[in-house]
């Protein structure tokens, strides 16, 4: 059996594969000091011909041990999942295809930006509601590449 | 004193201010079926010089009654607010500055993108955390047209 532990997500770990979107680091205040904008965090990345989409998906929650064959990316395309609840939800992602998966847990204040290029797995929230805005991109391509391992990954308990 | 009550926010009551956005109505089925993709739900306009960004806001809960005197707009790009949290939140929008504003209520599961030109109240969450993912306007020029109303509006309970 393969393992993977996961890991907590921090920015650092997960610079290599994209953004993490959370309200730490530097702000503007706005709105008579109520509020702080932590502005303009992600690497949108839509390509020459496509444009950024704003869309709602809802996923079953899923259990550890959680055992996966897939990984995929979008080559045309970077894609940010925000969760729509206060749930963690486990990240997993791959340098390439030939290196191991690394999964991260978010602490439930964060979401991620999914570089263009990134190999990922599904989306795969722990819990109910599995509620997730997504900005990706809207284009004519069909802006994904699959890739199936020979013998699966089994994330276990962090 | 001049009372708004807020209503529930519906698709066909916010309509003529922007975009509902939840997991309801036409869905793709993805990810072998875990999954139920509610495609670009929002009308995103950045104008010619603009494009996509995504920030962070978190911002202090507000109780009610809520007083309020001020509405903005943008007049370069739409304005998305997605909830990282299952709290209802407060959205106030006005047709025109001479007009009474409206209140809606979200249910918890409801992110709303204010479309361009759309007057709106500041942010408004009634708890913790406060945590919204934004999609707006980045770009060059301020984006910004105040207006301030001689009395005040106060909305009250639903």
């Amino acid at each position: 059996m393969r393992l993977i532990r996961p890991a907590p997500l921090t920015a650092a770990s997960f610079a290599s594969f994209g953004d993490v979107l959370d309200a730490t680091g530097d702000f503007r205040e706005i709105n008579a000091g109520w509020c702080h904008r932590h502005h303009n965090r992600a690497t949108l990345d839509f390509g020459p011909e496509g444009r950024a989409g704003l869309s709602i998906f809802k996923a079953r929650p899923r259990a550890l041990p959680y055992e996966f064959d897939l990984i995929e990316r979008h080559p045309d395309g970077s894609q940010a999942f925000i969760p729509m609840s206060e749930q963690p939800f486990l990240v997993i992602v791959a340098e390439n295809p030939a290196a191991k998966p690394v999964a991260f847990l978010t602490n439930g204040q964060q979401g991620i930006n999914f570089h263009r290029w990134t190999w990922h797995g599904v989306l795969t929230p722990l819990a109910e509601p599995g509620l997730f805005a997504v900005v990706d991109r809207i284009g004519a391509t069909p802006n994904l590449e699959e890739f199936r391992f020979t013998e699966p990954w089994t994330v276990i308990a962090p």
